[in-house]
Parts: C-alpha cells; sequence; structure tokens
C-alpha cells in the first residue's frame, strides 16, 4: 500500500468538488440516548461510527477535536483511534485530521508526533504558533502530514493577540506570512481561519495563494458561508476545507440522528458547489 | 479532606524555602535499562515512583509534560495518572503541575477541563495564549488550580513572535500585561518564561510583580540559575519556581538513578538557597 499523503488525498477531494469536512466533536452529554450504552467509549464510537457510514461518501475530509476524546477514565481515547481506523476502512481516500492544537518545545514534541502520526496514524493536525517555527520543526519535517497552524481563530475573543499590529499589520497576518514564506519547505503546512472572520480570511488567501485554509465556524458559530467561500478560494477554485461540527453531527437529537446528519451534510455541500 | 488550592499549596512550599520544581519528563528511550520491564507503562511508572520517593521532601512542585505520556498504545497514560496518584499519596503538599500547553474555543476546553482537573486532578496546567482569554475561560475559571500561560518560552526560535514588537512592546510583555491585568481575576494565573531568557525574565517580573512565574530551561537546556533567581524573585523574595526535569531524572543512566537524582536535586535546591 502506497504511504498516505495529505496534501494528495486532500487533491483528490477537491477534484471531485468536496469541500466540506464533518467534525466529530462528538460531546457524550450530546449525544442521542438511543446510542447511549453504559460505556463512554462504545457510545462514542458507535455514534461516529454511524456518523461516517452516513457521510463519508459526500465529504472531503473529516476533522476530530482531541478535546472531545481526552482520558477521563472510560475509554473515550479508545474511541478516538477506533473512529479513525474506521474512517480508513469504509473510506481509504477521506484525509482524517485531528484537532489537536498542541505545540511543544522542539525535543517535546516528539512524543506528540509518536502519538499523532504513529500510534493514531492521522493525516494532518493543528497546531498553536506562538512558539515559533524553530519549536514545531518535529511536525514539519514530516511532509507527507498536513500541518495547519492557528491563523485566525473562529471564537469571539480571538482578536485579543491575533489583531495586535505589528508595523501596521495584524499578528495573524505576520502569522500567515511566515507560515507562507518561510515554515512551509515540505509543502506540507495549511493554516486556520475561522469563518466567523471572512475579511480576514480574505487578507490570509492574499498572503498565501495556494496554501489549504481550514475554515471552521460555519453553523453553531454562525460564520458566513458564501462570504467564507468567496474569501477563501484560490486561483484554481478550491484549497479550503469547510468545517462543520455541531450543525452536522447534531441535526437531530433523535434516533433518526444518522440520517438527519447525512440530510444536513447533503445541505452544506449543496450549498457550497452553488458558490464554486 | 480539605480541597487542595495550588496558590495554597505553593505558598506553603515557598514558606519552606522550596522553589525547586521536578519535571518528570520520563522519555522511555533515556529510562535506564535497570528499569525496564517489557511494558512502557509499567517501566516510566516505576522510574517516577523511584524519582518521587527519592526527591520528594526536597523539591517545592513536580511538572508532568503531557507529551511524555501521549498514547501509544502502551499505557504511558496510565503511568501519568498513578506518577499523579503515587505524588498525592506520598507527598500531599507538593503540588502536581501538567504541562499540557493546551488551548482551544471556549466550549471545547470543557473536554480538556474534565481530563486535566477532574480525571487526573493536577493543581495546575499550562496553556498558550494565542486564542485569547475568552476561550480560557473554563480554565480560569478554576480558582483554585494555577493556570500558568506560556509568555515567553525557553526554546531558542521563541522570539519569533514573541518579540515582535506592539507601539514598542514585545508581544511577551503584551501577553503578561494583558494576564496580569486583565485575566487574573481569580487570583490563579501565573506566567511561564523561560531561563534561557534572563533579561525578559526581568521585565515580567516588572509588567507582574506578584505572578508566580514558572521557569524552565536550566540544566539542559543551559539558562543561568543565579540571573534567573535574581530577575524572578518578587518583592517578598518569593513568586517563582524553577523546573529542572533532565538534569535530574537523567543525573544518571545507571540503576543508582534515583540516588544520582536526589543528589542533582539537592544541588539545585541548594544552589538556589544560596541565591535566596
Amino acid at each position: 500500500m502506497a504511504k498516505r499523503n495529505f496534501r494528495e488525498l486532500l487533491g483528490r477531494q477537491w477534484d471531485q468538488g468536496k469541500f466540506l469536512c464533518v467534525g466529530l466533536d462528538s460531546d457524550l452529554e450530546k449525544i442521542p440516548v438511543s446510542v447511549r450504552t453504559g460505556d463512554a467509549g462504545q457510545t462514542i464510537f458507535a455514534f461516529n461510527r454511524s456518523l461516517v457510514d452516513a457521510t463519508y461518501d459526500l465529504v472531503g475530509a473529516y476533522k476530530l477535536n482531541s478535546a472531545f476524546y481526552e482520558a477521563h477514565g472510560d475509554g473515550r481515547f479508545t474511541a478516538l483511534r477506533e473512529t479513525i481506523l474506521h474512517i480508513k476502512k469504509v473510506a481509504p481516500d477521506v484525509p482524517v485530521i485531528l484537532d489537536a492544537k498542541r505545540a511543544d518545545i522542539g525535543n517535546t514534541n516528539a512524543g506528540y508526533v509518536e502519538s499523532m502520526f504513529g500510534y493514531l496514524d492521522v493525516d494532518a493536525i493543528t497546531v498553536h504558533p506562538y512558539m515559533g517555527r524553530e519549536s514545531l520543526q518535529p511536525f514539519l519535517d514530516h511532509g507527507g502530514k498536513g500541518i495547519f497552524v492557528l491563523c485566525r481563530t473562529s471564537n469571539p475573543g480571538a482578536g485579543e493577540f491575533q489583531d495586535l499590529e505589528i508595523e501596521g499589520q495584524p499578528l495573524y497576518q505576520v502569522v500567515a506570512q511566515h507560515v507562507a514564506h518561510e515554515w512551509n519547505t515540505a509543502g506540507n503546512c495549511g493554516l486556520v481561519v475561522g469563518a466567523t472572520y471572512p475579511e480576514e480570511l480574505g487578507a490570509v488567501r492574499k498572503i498565501a495563494p495556494d496554501m489549504p485554509i481550514l475554515i471552521p465556524g460555519i453553523g453553531a458559530q454562525h460564520g458566513d458561508l458564501a462570504k467564507c467561500v468567496a474569501a477563501a478560494k484560490n486561483a484554481q477554485g478550491r484549497g479550503f476545507i469547510i468545517a462543520i461540527a455541531r450543525a452536522i453531527i447534531f441535526a437531530s437529537s433523535g434516533a433518526d440522528y444518522a440520517e438527519a446528519a447525512r440530510r444536513s451534510a447533503q445541505t452544506f455541500d449543496g450549498e457550497i458547489r452553488k458558490l464554486m
């Protein structure tokens, strides 16, 4: 089997017009009662498996946020690994992004690299930029993996530091410039820009004309899809991933959650296709 | 049993002149062969237990970097939890810091909060500042827990963004100001400043006269202890934690590693006491 390469996998998804990424942010508290067993790990995995089975032909990527799988002594982390294995089995061409937002000093990142790129074997991760490129080199050195650097995050208070101006340019744009012009020597970098900030998204696209942009914040966070797609498209009419979690995976709180998730994913996919 | 409070625990350690924090960065590859069993989790826990038993009367805190305990399918994470439980058993007055460097959007951080403050029940954590205070509120709301915000990190490339000037002031100082004046309403915030940057440490102390500063980078990273202590001391001659990992826990690669760790810890503790 050829080694998986994130950019190649993603490129093939874009070839098929697939820009939607389903975020499996599977908060145990919100999982429909019909799925629940006494076991948290089993419950989360059963929920995720049904969602993947119901959506894999529609999506260009899956994203799992590690916060929902952190160990509480109840098998949540096992559900994370099982979900990744299940995606690779039923949809081997769909890349898997782990939204882990990690970053430590260089030698220490090796532990995260082994866990994420070895044990979990995800295709891409998200990282914090604050410690600089030198600290992230152990991630960046994995040319086949996608490294999405937080640039302009989707939260309401994102601007506290990200909008501070450095010689007239906000920090998030400086981050985008460094990543585009200095960090991306292996061609594996991307940027995270929240859908809640479409103007900033446009500014980032100008700075990084060809870099993949991961865009959370559509759906529950009320980002504007049309503005985002217009701002994020590159010269080839591609280059972005729209990540939607709650509005798809919790579209119904009933036993029909998987069908409801499929309908919601179809709606979003259709909306994106109309904008292309 | 009274609820543990990080600042109270730390204050009692400072009362006893204890400023040394042993970093249990227990890289499996570096653990002496004499400790190794076939099982990674058992090996790491046996190593940590001996180190804790050999040092707990000397130290003011323990710090565990989560990167060394990330799941690789081999019980590493279990070793993290067992180590924390062991520290609380043999040294219930010594606070435990989890160096996890996390940060996500607000509602998502709840998963990290449950894992770190619930399941693992550590006394303090480290977080990235990039997403702003609003995103970190779920951590900050835990008044009894210490929240150490990365300010000036110890790695060689730390300055890439941290030294960028905003109206004449470097970003790391702006972060220190925001944390000191806006984030710290529950009195539970601290800052991380690398020992490799003693001048920056002094600048941060001026900005945050009373906030605890966690200082990694002495030992293997060659920070200057005398300069750091001079720069970090607050008006009461306290207010900091010197975190040393490799130079203590890997002081010997032989079967005498625990005794060697104790001697190394005694040496560092003695050096710090001479500087007070």
